[in-house]
């Protein structure tokens, strides 16, 4: 059997691609130049959305298998988490793009696309929702709701319902066993004390040299402290389990250690999803601020009340970040037995 | 006299710029690595500081003169603006670079710059005051006070008695006298309703043609359009005058004329300036938020907090950015009179 | 006639967009990851260049109209190249997306593509056509013949035969009469010279000052100097004639002037469009060389060779570019006469 | 013993910094505005530059122990060069500042600069020097001598005399025994073929591989890969050894073991390097070019030829890069015996 050749046009379905801009303004004989941009901006973005997509089912569909910790899976899990992270900073810049047309540019045929808005992506709530924000904790969750049609929630819904990244990331910190194998590590000293590093720590010790490291003025750090490392509270409040936080923590303090290595970076990863979702929710928000001023949007609401919102709320991720507020000094680190380095792959 | 050759090191002072890294932590036979990275990413911040300060000072030194508005210098202070904005989006991109220091790393000479602070660039507060933040607008005021030396208060106290570049736009504004002419423009209709544009608009018709075109849940913009553009409330509620809020109005409206096209390119500039200092804001707030997260700065306070505050507090060119709410559509603007059109450059 | 309500996803026709990813690994079921990536970013490169073809489009449009020089049109003219320039830097940093798919990763479906190309992209040679890329000055022209289907062929050469932007440039340019008119000025002195700034310059005038200011061993620059301000060279070699070279000139020089200032930031916009191109073209080709090293690409050749051919000849605004080395210094410049001045938008 | 208050401009030694900006056309009562930027913004490269010296210097530190190549120093190793890659973005990113400045603006200081240029910086040269530029590869090396100072020759031909970063690379992956251990492996069968994959392979027979995946039209590959991998030739020509090449193939082939995954991360990572130092030189070639045309710079000579031939010759891992053209398909790739499975790290 001989394959056909390839051609470039028809591989890409430019057919498609580049025949999907219809200007409303056109239907309406009022053309305003500036909706093609509009429409291309939006569908670069839906591409992208897509993308993301694709590369978050698949790092989840290596998360769920029950996998060796140190397979080579796992980097191709950093390099995909990496590779949406330079997706993202990309969505960012492209916001330039959008900036280069005025306020009076929109007028042109804003009101023309009512009530369409960007609400109504639903690739990137679901973007959201596999990374593992909740519904319950959506700001505007009825309006988001109101906005899409049902073929729209149902895709939603149902990327809700799968195991979300951070539901595994939590399942596999979980699985992790540093600080519990400790149960029998004795006698702990400072690194800096001790000439002959095979003493052990336990998890008591840790938190004893952390409650030590606190200034008076931070009592409100060592009641977090009891609380996230060691308190079951609702799912509603938290996303990773107690034992799930002292895994991560673990990590972050002990990262030089060759197993170590990629679960950091992985952790490092997830943190930077967040930071460029929230950049480009506050670009995002800035830039409608400056193309619609207070005026109500073409979706009926004024978009920057829920851009607003959204960039408090939906940090998916929060539980990670909050806990560099618990490392301590690297020189004032424990240092760990002989036998646990073997273990961490150091001999 | 013949004048001596040039070197590049000495007329860049190497001797100095490359002499003046020396880290706390090797004082205390502690070193750590990173701290060098931390001493000149802040020096390199502070050189282009200085760099916008340079820029700011000469563009009010422009504003200052009693122009005719239409000279040359108007090119040099949009062009000087724009340079700001490029500059400003570097230092944004900078932030990446303090990124690739870990909370670990940090940590290791974290401690030893106590109470040495980022709120300490007296640098940064000036060029905000240099355009136009007054100390009353300022988040947490008496703090920043508290932690500066006091040669340093009184370089910003001056900035502060300056004529800012806000307090100059303000006064070319009100020097215009494209709305407040049409004292004698009658008989506005529609640019699409006329064949023959000589019809006159009064700044009563515009205001008729807003208010028409706002939605029944949008009273509050009818509100705020009177308050904006006919009622003088107290300065530290406004930075624009009612009669510079018409011009800068008119400005936008009618942007494509010759002689607007250099006034509509610097407020656009200064609302950009606006947006890349927030967003500047914004992510070295999640920059120190990941690096230190909710425990106390090298400053003795939570940074977050106070970039949080200045966030939403620091917007310099906010009545600029609110005329955006006061548009309306180019096919339903008012035509000018062809004597307008004339004085606008345009035959 | 009620309008119906417009929805986001048909209104972007994303039913069409989204659905047009169909993996060649897929079909033979030798699942490559990355092949969607590959799909989804030449896609987004498609979308941009249609709306780069828009623009020029647009702009080519206006500049065709026998226009007053000093109307609303230019202003438009110019925001648009802005906007190009801003789509372009985008398209160059795009490239750090696929630079995240490894040599390995590629390796796993890039013999599936055969023989399609990047070269086949007719939209990218048919804006290089239209912004003035003559087929006689293409690298590599037969070879891109026989990479293209005939209806592609067919696109790029309409595009090829319209009038291109700098073919509408050096129209333009010819047309300003600023250089020629000179023909009666006289007494020409340099401004730092004269008191009273009414003295007249001729084109000759400018030449003797150009020509004193060059070293002994920029002879070259002289012998330039005539040829490409005074002499009709064939039509292969320079795409602006000589008036229009010395109109270009006098912008650049005299730029300070209303009437000048769109005129300059146009020239100045061109060239940054040739820059962000031949950016892309090297940022290409580096990452072209590090995805498949000297092995043949799928089309066929080396893409590399090809880039390479393409960075160095497929320069479009060339001729812009070269007056840079025929501008004297500031202080040295001719004074205009009052009624120059006036003619120039100063009182 | 108490310690000192740090304060924010002692630390940051500021009184230095900000006082080291003389504009040469003040001293000669002619002020050039842009003058003050051309200072700063070498003056922030510098700064940069000596902060990529520090962490080439510190990386080359680590790679000169004989370290265990499984250790924590290896993931500082890859974690600094990634540091060095934002920062050269960043440097790439500073040209847009630099291009604000139009060439009339040069113009009214640049003959008060001759001659000192940007090739006297000799923190840039032992940067090159450092990673593995070698004199006799530089492009023009009689010319930049003759435009330095001795001291400046001294310190750039200290940096050649020390191991460079690439003399390190090829002892480190001289010290894998990956390919070399594979003298007794037998029966080799691709992947795709065998269902218990304990069989070895032969160097020999991943030749065979290669060989049988060329092309007719391929034949200097085949030539290539044998000098590549098994000729040793003069010195000048390359930098890594065949026995280093052949371990750099092993660790991009087999990338997904652990202990290749770090490794695989520093070959990338140095020809990232490699693409923004070149990225950096292109853009500042074009940037030159814009700015004096084809004028003599400074220096006395044309820049840009100097930056264009520095372009072609100064890639300094080209036989890392050059790697890529010999690999081979991943489902093509011969299976790794348990016993090699278990050293690479998997279990």
């Amino acid at each position: 059997m001989t394959k056909t050749d390839v051609h470039y046009g028809d591989y890409l379905q430019l057919e498609k691609i580049l025949n999907a801009q219809e200007l409303e303004s056109d239907k309406q004989q009022l053309h305003a130049h500036d909706e093609m941009l509009f429409i291309i901006i939006h569908q670069a973005y839906e591409l992208w959305f897509k993308q993301l997509l694709f590369e978050v089912d698949s790092v989840a569909a290596i998360m769920q298998k029950p996998v060796n910790d140190n397979s080579p899976e796992l980097q191709t899990v950093v390099h995909r988490t990496s590779r949406m992270i330079t997706i993202l900073k990309l969505l960012v810049h492209q916001i330039d793009i959008m900036e280069t047309m005025t306020p009076m540019d929109f007028l042109d045929f804003r009101d023309m696309l009512r009530p369409a808005s960007g609400f109504q992506s639903w690739q990137f709530k679901a973007l959201e929702a596999r990374l593992g924000l909740k519904y319950q904790h959506r700001f505007g969750q009825e309006y988001y709701i109101s906005q899409l049609k049902q073929a729209q929630i149902d895709l939603i819904k149902q990327a809700e319902n799968q195991q979300s990244i951070i539901d595994l990331l939590n399942q596999w910190l979980e699985r992790m066993p540093f600080f519990e194998e400790a149960h029998n590590w004795t006698n702990y000293k400072p690194v800096s004390d001790i000439s002959n590093p095979t003493e052990h720590i336990f998890w008591e010790d840790y938190q004893q040299i952390y409650i030590n490291s606190l200034a008076a003025a931070e009592q409100s750090n060592r009641d977090q402290f009891n609380t996230i490392f060691t308190k079951d509270t609702p799912e509603a409040v938290r996303q990773l389990s107690p034992r799930a936080c002292r895994a991560a923590l673990f990590i972050m303090l002990y990262r030089g250690y060759p197993i170590l290595q990629l679960p950091f970076q992985l952790l490092n990863s997830l943190l930077e999803i967040d930071e460029q979702l929230s950049t480009w929710r506050y670009r995002h928000m800035s830039m409608v601020h400056r193309m619609i001023g207070s005026r109500i949007g073409t979706g009926g609401s004024t978009g920057r009340d829920y851009l607003k919102g959204a960039l408090d709320k939906h940090y998916i991720f929060a539980d990670i970040a909050r806990l560099t507020s618990f490392l301590i000094e690297r020189r004032k680190l424990p240092a760990l037995s002989t036998e646990m380095e073997k273990r961490l792959g150091f001999k």
